[in-house]
């Protein structure tokens, strides 16, 4: 395995799974910014190269988690060398405007991942938003026209290790804030683009929260349906019952249940007193795992051909 | 003055206020569970009664910051003695079941007030909430029918101060949930009835969560409107342009901008690609000062015909 | 293998260690207050028994976890009922007056470990400062009638996971203090022992303190030394170089280094400009890992007979 | 009053204070990176320049914020224009080989600060350490060449404000750590300096470390005495009864209890069961306020024949 962009969040996680993974081994690592130096990763050392010095076709699978923007042309690059590639960047997700990726929200779409040349690994917030909503989408649920407001919170550790002064420490702690708000944040495409694709007539209103921890996203979402539903659980029981990665909690589910681990876990819950009937969706899961490095895993696992949870914490 | 309840937060930052006040000063303090031990408030010490040996009637207010249920009862004891009374918990607040209270959402009830006997403080909740709202309310331009989203979230002293698991360090901090999920809070009859008292008929489904902090509310909630505003902002300056303690932002507000003040921060924007026009408006207030002590204090300013701003950090 | 006390946070992270241990099981778990309840470990659901409904004897191996003072006599009624303990409490420790247990530091006591009946688990600090001053000790390098000072920070989680209103998230978050001052802290006793036992004639000042931080303790001791080293790290190289879960770092470690992993490590540094020639000896490791559970999983394999890694993340 | 360098912490601090101060006004505030830019304190909006455009002699003091090496060419400037200087970097204090200056540790030397063109305002561990050690050198009572040995935790804010990976949240949640170890920080030649001028014949071993809080510093330090003290806070008692800024405690001092204060707390205990009578001397302080900004304002203060206390939060 190859992973372009080692030095960041996601792709520190990633090195770290590859390592412990007992099928996978890591070919290479790179890191611009950084070339030449070495990552310390769960006690083991790695040398970071320089993205150009980086033998792409000698890795079966290349992961980049390049910045958006910058990835798509070393996706084309790992392609063009004969190396199949996980994107976990934006550019060629639904929504995008560029064809030709699998989209890698693994539950839904393993046909596609597992013979796909190019995946691209789903947002973290999609991911949180998208399984949640999914089973209401496939039995047709949704009120038609109506409107899905969706609140996320995230830790910090999703908007890159960059160094930035809002993102330090002693701004950061004790404070909240919403951010991208206005449905201006560009993970809102990737979400409609699906929401879309399974027939759903919604409006989506989406507003992220930066979260004073370092990891972990919860999405609560209100979603007027149809009529109301005898067991309320029973859309994602259908969808979920043997998925290894979701987990469907009777409490809401909290960060700490999640952390360190490729899961997502939801709840659901039918709201009292509104006219239109509506359900509350409650999803948690760790944003570089499940929600990045982990369903790419999941997602290289489908496409070698090895067990889907080989590597994985679940 | 005389505060009730002054072990938990709220009670000690009334105490701390007080004991700034340029014409306010402390008679008396109680906590049962402490009682016969002093407390250190701002480098001062001060003796902690038990409730039976407060004078009530020495105090021309009494502050009643003992928890709900048990709060109604010596709200009418130190009014029986003569003193008029500022009421920190839900016993006597709108949608609570029982009249004979001023309710003391200060900026819109301000002759009420003034001349009461009993106010009701209002909930950190929905007061954060509802002085997000009253501009809409009272320009009736919410949607007629439609749902209000609310997703508010809360530091760990809005639980109190009383020893529980789920609220030790080890268990909140690095974590974030959603609680009192499905319109089950106990705020929101409050908010329910506010709402209905501005003459607005609307749904409201409120989602409370927990954050890793120690103080502060975050609102974020989603509002239809009747038509699109020109100026997403004009009802919020014909309501509060003139008010000390109400702050319009145009960025989103943040904890950090108004913990230890006495002020809500306020901003809204309008949502793009909405079937129905749709406001975000999000609101920030400490929870224990405007939302629970300062706005108290500021009640009790206007009791006693002293200026409202008088020993409040704005 | 069966757990007492696994409500806590070393039970807790015990209980963890064996489910995902390739050779290990746990026959029960106790917890008096949450008797008759489940606890939830890592996505399995575990009863929670009273100690008296434990069948002792049918566990090769029982942990206690229990409370100081508590645990002594579970630990006799498993031994009378023919399993072999290994006690994480201070009771059968050095220092505690009372004998019949191998202290298993593991590291420097796997004979004796390996047929106990009965092994004292080390305290999280004496583990962080006896592991990190053995190698001095070992070559009589120790300044003699000199003072070692030992200045240690621990997560609020070493605290338990009893409600006490001064480890709630809004007294401890943004906090730090020290507590058990002037050499009263309960772990001195175990210090002093062992460092007599390894003939070292020197003072120890104990200093801990509380960190706003869940998991994790750093030692940072101060030693005078009899002779500058020509290589500081030589004592701990000659001591540890073989031992899978001691680190020698050349920078200061940190928490995030070592915390979920069954290490301790040390990094040591030549004081400039002191009289006498002194050592800097920095030492962190995870409390409930390397610092409790870990390191009683860790005396457990070697009891048994099975690798000593076995189960346990290095 | 003129504040160069307003956008770090200490700079933020410092133009908060002012703008609070009954008597002090504030005529400027430059930035250079964020010149032109607009800086928003306690509610008010101030004009950030560049140093260039700041008229230096309009100021009766000008406080410099600016970093280490740069801050003593800008001292000079402001001289030569007429204004008298508080400069809070290290530039000008003792141990930095540049004489011209008061050393501005106030309660030690009103005189000098009184009467002086330039003061140099302590370090943020100096002051801690410094105050917390003055009533045991002025008394002759610590053991000459022993070692005292200083342990020291500060808050994020004290690495100042400009971005850098180890200082964001995502790195520092959750960690702890030692740095500038082995005698190498830089703050402690200044505090040897002062400990040579009150005649104290000693090594220092000091080793700070980073706590994941955003202000704060709480020094723990081991004195070796020449003979055991009868009542060991006495020296204190003598050396401050009447300090309003300096708080003696019986229990130790915490972070909580001296953040957003201009005080510094201090308690002394005698350790048991060592050799050479030994004292274990614990201060708190808030890093930007009497480690910084708020010493700065109490020299201000002296400097203009304002009550010493004027315009800060005891």
């Amino acid at each position: 395995m190859g992973v372009l962009g080692a030095s960041g969040y996601a792709g520190h996680q990633l090195c770290s799974l590859i390592q412990r993974h007992p099928s996978l081994s890591l070919k290479f690592a790179t890191a611009h910014d950084q070339r030449g130096t070495t990552a310390r990763i769960d006690g083991q050392t790695i040398p970071l190269l320089a993205p150009d010095d980086a033998k792409l076709g000698e890795a079966e699978i290349v992961f980049s988690a390049l910045p958006h923007g910058s990835s798509h042309e070393w996706v084309t690059r790992a392609r063009q060398a004969g190396a199949r590639v996980v994107d976990l960047s934006a550019d060629l997700r639904p929504g995008s405007g560029v064809d030709g990726a699998a989209y890698g929200l693994t539950e839904l779409s393993r046909t596609q991942v597992a013979g796909a040349g190019i995946v691209a690994n789903p947002g973290c917030y999609p991911t949180s938003v998208l399984l949640a909503l999914a089973p209401l989408f496939a039995q047709a649920l949704v009120l038609e026209g109506s409107t899905i407001t969706i609140n996320s919170a995230s830790g910090v550790s999703g908007a890159g290790r960059s160094p930035r002064r809002e993102l330090m420490f002693a701004e950061v702690s004790e404070d909240y804030r919403a951010y991208g708000v206005g449905n201006t944040h560009s993970h809102l495409s990737e979400m409609r683009a699906f929401t879309r694709s399974m027939g759903a007539d919604v409006d989506l209103v989406f507003t992220p929260h930066l979260l004073p921890v370092a990891r972990g996203i919860l999405s609560t979402i209100t979603v007027p349906i149809k009529a109301p539903l005898d067991d309320v659980l029973q859309p994602w029981r259908d969808a979920y019952s043997d998925e290894p990665f979701v987990e469907l909690a009777s409490d809401p589910p909290t960060l700490r249940e999640v952390v360190h681990r490729n899961v997502i876990r939801i709840a659901v819950i039918a709201l009292r007193e509104t006219r239109v009937p509506t359900l509350l969706v409650l999803s948690a899961l760790d944003n570089l795992m499940k929600g990045a490095a982990g369903q790419a895993i999941q997602n290289a696992n489908l496409m070698l051909g090895l067990a889907e949870c080989a590597g994985l914490p679940a």
